[in-house]
């Protein structure tokens, strides 16, 4: 059982995170937060989403944002874009790729996008027509992927289905987003398993939500399936939409410590993700649901007059 | 690379999870807690601990609970006894097993026991005198097994001196607490490995804090390197006494909801679990970091019409 010795992590908190927060976070203070992001070694940031301003207000400075990020080489800044109108601001933007994304399940599909699964893979083809005389990176995303908050489980070949009308557009990578927190490790490894057969020259990536805790023991098993890209929030913004109080997507720095003392390299500066962390919680006015920029990483040691050690 | 078919879950939630309450729990709601872990087919519960009613006034009525308790057939009630002065108050109760124990590091355990290793070796050589012409099973606990707030790293050497007294004593097992969230799944194997091959008669049970978000990813871990033993907290009771807001214990029903989609059995009805866990909600009169009993086993599936879903 061989792990990668790297991994490449793709920050979301800006995009899937910030996406259901009704107030308004100012341009500049998003392009600070990407830019510590950037300062600390990330260096894939899905930043942004060319949503329809009136759907999604939040995402309505999608391009003025990517303006003011601080590019070095190397980085690659995504922007989601539902539909070719999004995908032509995309194109204008400064993003170096664009995410197109449906749901694994007909009803989801149908709750967010109001469209069919078959209608979906048809706009997709439109966004791949459109993107063919451009050297944009595009990525495929699929939402429920584990499981249908409607439906249940989700066939394998549903997934098939999907991926392979992605590969067939040339999409250079598909990301596999565990929309409600329902993937296991045995459903990740079946899942993994079959598609990487089934496709070896798609790059995967994996997205987790922490909604029922196994959000980083799902990232341990993907590793052990070969996955070696992983998408996840800072602090962990991002809530599930089913269940208040629970947490939603797996948090980036939370991430970045287990690969660390698993002794796989991200490229990301621990220290200084937690102060971006930290700063973002100063942001949302709220504690957020990462651990480790509450408990800091495992030798930051205490002084033994400080707080009494309960037992056990 | 196989797993376990079965694990035993020791839930101490009602003992590690409540000990730093202030608020006392009247004695009845603590056993009608105790009670609905008992019907949900929990067998091992640490229920409380026969410590100076002075230090923690909470344990104050240990005997009283364990008199409350609905015993059945293969039911072992559990209590901690710091000292030969608890000891006999656990024997002169219901208590199935006592445990003693110490820290792992000088510093921890002058912190929480006022002694040092050494001396703590020798009371509870003392205590097993005591405890020789009893039947009652005997557990040892290492605290800050994985690392030790104010000293770092511990010295696998210093747990085999330990488990080696605990062993040439009697004790029929040890558990490995990881009192702040300092273990990882690297530092699980290479623990655990070492102390099975040294010590292959002895039953060893892992009690893991998730501080760091590692709790469950360290659970995996264990099992895979053998262990069938694990200790959690209903809700996930009990904090961290360095970071405020971290979150303490591993959740006993988020553990279980793992297991069992890893096809590992308990004997737990999760169901039954998560309205134990609900009603622990209620008497604490505030959130837990429990998961599950917030978003619910993964097949519960929600209306259509419901709450908008979230993409990604």
């Amino acid at each position: 059982m061989s792990l990668p010795s790297r991994v490449q992590i793709v920050e979301v908190g800006l995009r899937d995170g910030l996406q259901s927060e009704s107030e308004f976070v100012p341009t500049e203070t998003k392009a600070a937060i990407l830019n510590e992001l950037i300062a600390a070694g990330v260096r894939h940031i899905e930043a942004t989403s060319f949503v329809s301003p009136r759907a999604v207000p939040q995402m309505r400075d999608a391009a003025e944002l990517l303006a003011l990020a601080d590019k070095r080489p190397g980085v690659v800044l995504s922007a989601l874009a539902p539909n070719p109108r999004g995908v032509e601001r995309a194109l204008a933007s400064r993003a170096d790729e664009v995410v197109v994304f449906l749901s694994a399940s007909e009803s989801h599909n149908r709750k967010n996008l109001n469209r069919s699964v078959e209608q979906s893979l048809r706009d997709i083809e439109d966004v791949a027509a459109l993107l063919q005389e451009h050297p944009m990176r595009r990525k495929g995303a699929i939402a429920v992927a584990f499981g249908c908050p409607f439906e249940g489980d989700v066939d394998i070949a549903s997934l098939k289905t999907i991926v392979a009308e992605f590969a067939r557009l040339d999409f250079d990578a598909v990301t596999l987003g565990d929309t409600t927190g329902m993937a296991t490790p045995r459903l990740v490894r079946k899942t993994v398993d079959a598609l990487r057969a089934a496709f070896p020259a798609m790059d995967f990536s994996l997205h987790f939500h922490n909604t029922r805790g196994l959000g980083l023991v799902n990232v341990v098993e993907g590793l052990h399936a070969g996955i070696t890209s992983f998408e996840s929030s800072l602090g962990g913004l991002g809530g599930c939409p089913f269940a208040p109080g629970a947490t939603g997507n797996v948090c980036t720095e939370d991430t970045v410590n287990l690969l660390h003392e698993m002794d796989i390299e991200t490229g990301i500066d621990l220290a200084a993700l937690i102060q971006a962390s930290r700063h973002l919680e100063q942001v949302m006015k709220r504690r957020l649901s990462g651990q480790v920029m509450k408990a800091g990483p495992r030798l930051a040691l205490h002084d033994y007059d400080g707080a009494v050690a309960a037992v056990g």
